[in-house]
């Protein structure tokens, strides 16, 4: 077996682990140094460090202090990386941790975080699902099973102080455009609950008080939320600083796209098996800005879905120009009245469109004033046929079962 | 073989064809009634009547009255249809006109409809694209060539008087917030240019006023540009007049998820064979609101894909909250600066981009502020190898051929 | 639209159209030349040359004179083309005549050529499939639908004479083992009906005497029946003679692999739209003895199977020594028994295997004595569900329809 | 996690683990029982119980006592399961044991066991295969990787005394036909090494007397080589004894169809998650004689492949009668010549063949006297292209790198 450059103890304080960090700062030291070719395995606690329990109640997800997230494995640094060099990294494969075969998945309340549809959900609640092998199914949605696209949802390399000063500068002025709004615009420094690995001292201070959150993805990639940078898949990551230094975090055992529920896909504990390589200089040599990748030959395939289209005019009537985020709203709003009337709750719809390997395509950008987006659900998930019929649909689930829910105080 | 209810001939004006229509009204008359069940052929227009022609000069992109689209084929009655069903349309197959097997694709000026990437490729540009069966080249841009998917970008049934109020005081309030933008923010009705099929006198000036635009998809469905509604899918259409009014054009020989060239996928005249039948009341059994549909057993499909990420910063920096639509077009200017590194010119990766069937996943739209798109590349459309490596990329494009370009005048 | 190098007229006999032939012999007349990198038409009758009629009895099945088949078009000489080279020939696309919109499916009796299972269906019957564009059904088969994969039963390039003489003397040496056998064990030279396209006199009755019949595939590949040789595919064919003399027929709209049912396939007359190119030298350069091929990007693909086992044990309970054909014909076989569950006559369910895009691997050839074939059948081409259950099967199908059969005279 | 019903001991002879044995027989006592609907972990040796190491010299497969195979690891009982039950197994998923992160592949001597082209490669040789998360390759055959189809290549539940005798009767009459055919035409009982689990004394000695070998697959399923019944695939297995008795071994990380190596696979030790339940009567309900199964959701796919096709004459130019066998061989060998263009030994390209997911089709078995069987190489396993083109083929591979072979002593 590989080397574990990193293992995690999930009955201990991610704080108390000093190859763990969750903020963005090229002082992070390295934790381990790897030879190009090399491969090795990363374990990694969930994003929130533990914080959700495999229980069914939501009040952890209501309460929640979202300034800790996410706690991120590493640096891990590559001998002979150098700022403009290409990081190759094959996920050669992902799983959960053995001793933890659950994830979570949630909505935020709307005052503490929200999510893509907080103004129809605005209330904490949350599904907790169980891992079979290769699959997962839920207990407080019934109905529904399918393989996992395991996926990390977190994986980059450090930023130079160049890049995070670019990050810092442009987030925090958005921020300040409406300082005051629920949910926040953007997250910003915040040094009490840095975790910053193995700095110390008056050195960590300065790096919490300045390091980047790890919420947005960002030119290094970082919280992308690809579902298809899964296990099998090849990823050229950029380079900033010398040995690269690469973290990663936030597994995913699966997400539709969109990552739509934020709290998040069905999240989990586990580790990662990963193989390092370089491209000298590939940065210019191919025009790189942002990863590229290559998905994996290994992944949960569906031919038969139902598809569901969203047009930019919001859920109000109002108009919007060409805006691809409110027509994927409105092609979900329409997937969930549609699923409701098979027995789902609302909530237990939305979920299932956070967790499943549902599809997001951009489908038209340039039809003045619609952009026009649709919503794949692969068919084959359900115990039973969604496919629409002369009959109607059926209420295959009787509504005995529904999801934590866990009101503001 | 089945009927042709609707046949068009190419050296005619679309104008002189009275079952052909270029805007949306409830008072469009039927050209034909259908019982349900019944499936027959339609030919069509490409989506300008031809205008634009098979040359080497982008003039007539440039030129273009854009307020004559599109032309399309129909209304079709489908006997028994009543408002509040579902129309269930097969696509069982569509192709190009025997006598016109080739399609355009180009850029409008910023000054004449512009488009996705409108600040970087401001000016006319064309290319053409020959059909070799299911597959396809252009001339005016080498080393790429690719199999069909081919679909109807606009289909859809006629809306009531409710439906075009909504849709005339959504649009024309939206587009008087910026009345004189360029590119506008959309199109509203306008009665000069207006094909109102077999209305005439009185009733045609009328219905001309007010019919609207075909260019936004709406909630009908309409100007979708959905590649994936392709022949051999099956597509649930609301219905909102008596004998529902089922008119389509604007063919597409292949496409990129987004249209992003918008003048506009591989346009051709073609035919499409289709096959109708009903769910009464099945608006309201299902819930749907749009179109849903299923997609085809028999499509080009690809294993292989590189893929390009992009987030809500735009290409001069700014924090975008959110926005999907500035993501995808990171993820484009980034694939584009990559294909020009094997010696394309912006202009043809562009148009690569726009014909090719590369798919755009929304893949984060949570992560405040900044959402992720990707943008998936078939790798086996190249006649080379476009993969990353050590060696850096080789220039297999030797610049010789370039596309037309019509500077404004 | 490219040029038809060779047309037919399905109301006139094979016979009369000097572009056909039915036997391979190098003497016979190229009918075309063409250049490499052409692309042109070709049409073809169906197999029988029209003998087989769309009605619903199988006297016809049953009456045919097997030694007239198969009606190829051609053959096409290819400028340059020598021995030795391999012939490239793209398929662009495949398509039914558009006054043919129609197949025909069947078993010959055991007495008149048999098939695969002529011990369990020893008399002739039939089945009528008819086109819904790309999709096809038929009215003596209900609860079955499914989209064309469409591709030549037999094509390739002429013998020389030194290759003839090896098939001649191989298969008539092999044929005199046992010359009484019913079925006969392979099919030898028979002038009377022989159809040596323009070869007339001295000349075409020699070559009659001597000219090999289609039935088999050969090293030249000829009557492979592989399914996957589809529209969109590209195959690498050794040359022989100078201009390589391309001759193909026996268009299939679909097949089941094996082509079980020998009567055929979905038999068809229609077109072949084909490109070609040379590798010189191209059979030592690559160790070529038989064709190559790569899938077409565009089928009908399916990703839901339910897959039968077989073991070349046979129904009687023979043991039968790393047999592959006798493991599938148990595959078989169990497939059937498991379709009759669904209401279905042993002859529908024995119909779908040969016409259905039903795949049959060879899973285990070494495991002494048994072999094991696996024959794949897509679940979605049924209107029901086929999969197992704890409630056992329901009778979707009646009975009430049943295939034409007409019993030895 | 789920109960580790049985462990293995690598270090350990599988003689001492009572709870594995090597023959079929209806007394041999379960070693576990599980109600349906459990779900547990089985891990299990390698077919040869370890005999076969990780080293560079073919002597152990030259050496092996074949009467020794295939240590199962079984039986498991399922509550209320009786003679003409379907057991229900779905395999959850499927590894290597976390400490033996490599498989072995190789030939036999003709004279010890021999193999599908043993006329080719009479001699012992053997190939090591190193295992990188979910990828595979191997020190001794350069240039190729790929992601493993993990699966047993043996399962299947107990027999009853009379389908064992009806084995017995069957396989011995045949032996007898060939005594002394090397290598044999089959296996028969044979005590001295059998291994009856937890039986003893007496009953042991009779039971391994008369217990089958596990060699051939048969009715129950046993030793198929199915490359497809992969983890995540559902298997629906015949029961003939109260409590069913599943058993099963002989993992393989990756095979091709027909396993034509024989020795074997990608053989390793490892682990199975599966979960049982049962459809009662299902023999009778569904018409089952063998097996049926459901593919898994999440393979490795690809979508280009270069096919080669074989005609049952074989390699000597000898005819045979619709022989799907001789094709594949023929098939096989025509792949072989054709990868030595590009500097691969013989028994480089054969290993190949019988270690990556190549294909196997059945593509004509009905035109007389030939069969037509297809080979299909998946490209994209390949660092190279293995594509034909006009300049024909580059060696790749420059033959530094060869495989250990052992010869006969």
């Amino acid at each position: 077996m590989p080397e574990t450059l990193i293992k995690v103890d999930l009955t201990q304080s991610a704080y108390d682990n000093d190859m763990v960090h969750n903020r963005w700062h090229p002082d992070i030291p390295m934790v381990a140094m790897v030879k190009p070719g090399a491969d090795f395995i990363i374990e990694t606690y969930d994003w929130t460090g533990g914080f959700i329990k495999n229980n069914d109640s939501a009040d952890d997800v209501r309460d929640i202090d979202l300034s800790i997230v996410h706690f991120l494995s590493g640096p891990i640094g590559v001998e002979g990386a150098e700022p403009g060099d290409l990081l190759v990294v094959d996920l050669l494969d992902i799983g959960a941790k053995a001793e933890s075969q659950w994830g979570f998945n949630g909505f935020f309340s709307k005052n503490n975080g929200g999510g893509f549809l907080t103004e129809h959900f605005p209330q904490a609640q949350k599904s907790i699902w169980d891992f079979e092998g290769m699959f997962t199914k839920s207990r407080h949605i019934p109905g529904v099973r399918f393989p996992g696209l395991i996926h990390p949802g977190l994986i980059g390399c450090l930023p130079d102080p160049k890049l995070l000063s670019t990050w810092n500068e442009r987030e925090i002025a958005f921020v300040n455009t409406d300082p005051n709004r629920v949910p926040a615009l953007g997250t910003v420094p915040f040094g009490p609950t840095a975790h910053m690995g193995r700095l110390t001292g008056e050195a960590k201070d300065k790096a919490a008080a300045e390091g980047a959150r790890t919420v947005p993805p960002r030119e290094h990639g970082g919280n992308c939320d690809i579902k298809d940078l899964s296990r099998g898949s090849k990823i050229y990551f950029p380079v900033y600083v010398p040995g690269a230094g690469l973290s990663m975090g936030d597994l995913h055992f699966s997400q539709g796209d969109g990552e739509i529920t934020f709290c998040g896909a069905i999240e989990m504990a586990g580790w990662v098996h990963l193989k390092v390589d370089l491209i000298k200089g590939g940065m210019a040599k191919y025009g790189i800005k942002n990863p590229i990748f290559k998905p994996s030959p290994i992944t949960p395939k569906y031919d038969d879905y139902l598809i569901f289209e969203g047009i930019s005019v919001d859920e109000w009537g109002k108009q919007h120009y060409l805006d691809v985020h409110v027509a994927y709203r409105q092609a979900c709003l329409n997937a969930i009245e549609y699923l409701k009337k098979f027995g789902y709750s609302g909530a237990q719809a939305y979920s299932i469109l956070g967790t499943a390997p549902v599809q997001g395509h951009i489908s038209g950008v340039v039809d003045i004033p619609n952009a026009c987006a649709t919503l794949w659900i692969p068919t084959k998930i359900f115990d039973f046929d969604i496919n629409p019929g002369a009959d109607g649909p059926t209420k295959f689930i009787d509504g005995s079962v529904q999801m934590p829910l866990s009101p503001d105080l």
